[in-house]
C-alpha cells in the first residue's frame, strides 16, 4: 500500500461555507476603552442616559437676543441693541437678556434667559456698547435645544454596530469612556511541512519560504481577528496533537498537511481527537481544505500551496473570521467583460483570479503556486461546478478581494 | 471693541484642499518586520533576488513519470509503471525515474530527473509495487518550473504599493522578513475649550463632553496615521504656543478655537510663530477651518462643533493623512435619488450628510452639533457654492464616508 488515498465524497463550496458559519458559537464580550473602539462591534444597544447637549446653547458666534427685537432690521435701518455682557462656552448662564439688550455669546455657550435667538456676528456692527443688527432673526435661530442632538432614553446605537468615527462620537457625547464589545477572535496560524523555511532563513535543497503564515495573518487582522503566528511544525501526528492541545485560540488554521499525501495527517488527527466536519471541497483551488472541531476550538486545514491557500482564505477564512468577530461579511462585486476564454472542471466550483483593467476582466492565473499572480489580482470570478467554460466577451461578475 | 471680528476672504474648498495637499513633504522611510506590514506602503521597488520556487517541483500529489510512458493509457488499458521510491516535499531530489518506472511524489516536492510530469493520485491504482495509470499526461503536466512563479531580476512590486495579503506573500516568497516602507504620520489631536470635559468625567453647568478627540483619532487611524490624544487645553495664546512647541508630530489637529470668537486664538498664534496658509473656507459646515505651518509641523484648526469637525475630517483631514502616509485617497461615490428638497447657501460649498436607503438619498442633517446624525450618515452630498437648492427627485452623487 502506498499510504496515499483519494478524497472521499467532496462537499460543495456552498455546503462547506454553511457548515463553517453554522458552527460559530456566540462571541465573548469585553469592555474596551473609547480610544480602542475603532472597528469593534457593540455587544448591546446603547440607550442615552442623558440629554445632549443637556442645555440650550448658541449654535453660532454672535449675540443672544430676543428675536422680536430684530424684526424689521435691515442694512439701512439696523436694530440697535445695548450690549449686556459676554457668555463664553463653558460659562454658567446666569445672565438675563432684557428687551432692547443683547449678550455677546460664543458657539456652544449656554443661552441666557430672555434670549431666544442668536444673531451671527457677521450680521452686526458694534459701536461702543451698542450692537447694530442688520438682519432680523426668527425665534430659535442659531440656537440648539437641550435635547436637540440626543433625547434621554432614546436608543442611539444598536448591538452589532461596527464602530467608526460617528458611532464613537455618539458614545463620547454621552460621556462613555468605554463600551462593551465582542471580543476579537484569536486565530492561531500553524505552518506545517519540512519543505518550508521562515523568511530570513537559509533555504536547503527542495525548500521554499513560508508564505501562508504571513498572507493568512494579514487577512485575519483585516477581518477583525487577532492573528498569532507560530514556528513551522513537522508533519507528525504527535506534533499536530500537541499543537491542537496547547492552543487556546478560537480558530486554529493549518496550512499544508490537509491533502491526502502520506504525510498529510491533519484530517486523521482531528477525526481522532475531535470531530471532522468535512474534508475535501469541490472547489478549485481548495480541494484539500478540511474543517473540524476539537473541544471548543475550530480547526481549518488549508492547502499548502500559497495561492490556493490565499484564495481559500478570501472565500472561506475571511467570512469565518468575520462571523467569529460578528462583523458583517460583505462581498463586493463588479461586472466586467472577460478578456479571454477560461476553461473550468466540471464538478468543481472554480475560483479564477483576475485583474480589472478598465471594464476588462483579465485572468491572472498562472498556476496554483504563483503568488505573484495573487498579488496583482483584484478579485476572482467564480465558475460554478456545472459550467465547463466561459467564453471571451462574456459579462462576468468579479468578487473583489 | 468687542474682540470679535468677521473672517477675511474665504478660500474655496478646492483651493483649501490644494493648499493642504501641496504642502506635504516627502515621507520618512523605516524598516518594518513582515508581521507588521499590513496596510503599509512600500518605499521602493522590489526586484526578485532569486527564482521562486527555485527548483522544478510537483504541483500535485501523485507519481512523477516520463509523460510518454502514459500515452494511450485508459481505464480499460492502464499503463503499468513500477514504483521506484518516494519523494516528500523538502526532500533532496537525488532519485532518478527510469523509463517504465515512477516515483511517488508529494505536492511541492522537487521533481526527480528523468520525470517530466506528475500523474495525479486520483488517476491511479496501486498493486504492490505497480502503479496503474488510467489517463495519459502531457510533458510538464502538474509540474512547476524553477522560475514558474518569480524569475530572478524581475520587478515584483512597485514603490507606493499598499501591502495586503498578496503583496506580503510576494515578500515572504523571496525570503524577505522585513521591508522598507513609509513611516506612518504621527497626528497629535488637541481638544481646546473650557466647555468640554473628557468622557468619564463630570459635567459642570454649560459643559459638554469632548467628542472630537475620539472621532478624529479613529479617522486618523483608519487613514493609516498614528493618532496621539492629549488633555483638553485652555483657550490661551501661551497654552497654544506651548502645545505647538512641545509636539514632535507631523500634523497637529486642534478642534475648537479656530473661529473668530474672542477666545479663538489659534489663527493668531500660528500667524505669529509660523505661517498661516488659510483661515476660513467657503464651506458649510467648516467655515472656521484654518491651516498653517510652524517649523516642520502642520497645524490644522478644525471647528469645535462635532458634526462640522467630523464632516471636515472626512473631506479635509482624511485626504491629508492619506497623503502624508502616501496611501491613495479614493473617494467612493454612489448615485441616488434625493428624497427631499435641500436648500444651500450661495457662496459656500455645502456638505450635506445623507443616509442611503435603497436608491433613496435621505438628508440626516439636524444641525451642526448633531452627532447622532453623523453616526447614521453613509456619506454626504456636495452642493457647489453657486447652487442654492437641489429639488426632491434629483439624481445626486453621494460621497461615501
Amino acid at each position: 500500500m502506498s499510504g496515499m488515498k483519494p478524497f472521499g465524497k467532496l462537499v460543495s463550496f456552498e455546503e462547506a461555507s454553511r457548515i463553517m458559519l453554522d458552527s460559530v458559537p456566540p462571541p465573548c464580550v469585553e469592555t474596551v476603552p473609547i480610544s480602542g473602539l475603532r472597528g469593534r462591534v457593540l455587544a448591546s444597544d446603547i440607550t442615552a442616559m442623558r440629554d445632549v447637549p443637556g442645555f440650550r446653547r448658541a449654535a453660532m458666534d454672535g449675540y443672544a437676543v430676543a428675536a422680536q427685537d430684530t424684526y424689521g432690521a435691515s442694512g439701512e435701518k439696523p436694530a440697535a441693541l445695548s450690549m449686556g455682557g459676554k457668555i463664553f462656552a463653558g460659562s454658567v448662564a446666569d445672565a438675563v437678556v432684557d428687551r432692547g439688550c443683547c449678550i455677546q455669546i460664543a458657539t456652544g455657550a449656554p443661552m441666557p434667559s430672555g434670549a431666544d435667538a442668536v444673531v451671527m456676528v457677521e450680521e452686526t456692527s458694534v459701536y461702543d456698547d451698542i450692537v447694530m443688527v442688520r438682519k432680523p432673526v426668527y425665534p430659535g435661530a442659531n440656537v440648539s435645544l437641550a435635547d436637540s442632538d440626543i433625547a434621554q432614553g432614546s436608543k442611539v446605537l444598536s448591538a452589532g454596530s461596527v464602530l467608526g468615527p460617528g458611532g464613537i462620537g455618539v458614545l463620547a457625547s454621552l460621556g462613555m469612556d468605554s463600551a462593551d464589545v465582542y471580543s476579537k477572535p484569536v486565530v492561531d496560524i500553524f505552518p506545517t511541512g519540512e519543505e518550508i523555511v521562515s523568511p530570513g532563513g537559509e533555504l536547503g535543497p527542495g525548500q521554499v519560504y513560508d508564505i501562508n503564515t504571513y498572507t493568512l495573518a494579514s487577512l485575519v487582522e483585516s477581518c477583525g481577528g487577532i492573528s498569532r503566528t507560530h514556528p513551522i511544525s513537522m508533519d507528525s501526528g504527535d506534533a499536530l496533537r500537541g499543537i491542537i492541545g496547547g492552543s487556546d485560540g478560537s480558530l486554529l488554521v493549518f496550512s499544508g498537511g490537509s491533502s491526502v499525501g502520506e504525510r498529510d495527517l491533519l484530517a486523521g488527527v482531528v477525526a481522532d481527537i475531535g470531530e471532522l466536519l468535512f474534508h475535501g471541497i469541490a472547489l478549485k483551488p481548495g480541494k484539500p481544505t478540511l474543517f473540524g472541531r476539537v473541544d471548543e476550538k475550530f480547526i481549518l486545514g488549508m492547502p499548502g500551496y500559497p495561492t490556493s491557500c490565499l484564495v481559500n482564505g478570501y472565500v472561506l477564512l475571511a467570512p469565518l473570521v468575520h462571523k467569529l468577530a460578528r462583523i458583517p461579511h460583505v462581498v463586493h462585486t463588479v461586472q466586467g467583460v472577460l478578456s479571454q476564454r477560461v476553461v473550468s472542471t466540471i464538478g468543481r466550483h472554480h475560483l479564477m483570479m483576475v485583474r480589472l483593467e478598465g471594464g476588462s476582466v483579465i485572468p491572472v492565473f498562472k498556476e496554483s503556486g504563483a503568488i505573484t499572480g495573487m498579488s496583482s489580482a483584484h478579485g476572482c470570478i467564480e465558475v460554478p461546478a456545472d459550467v465547463e467554460c466561459v467564453e471571451a466577451g462574456s459579462t462576468v461578475s468579479v468578487r473583489l478581494f
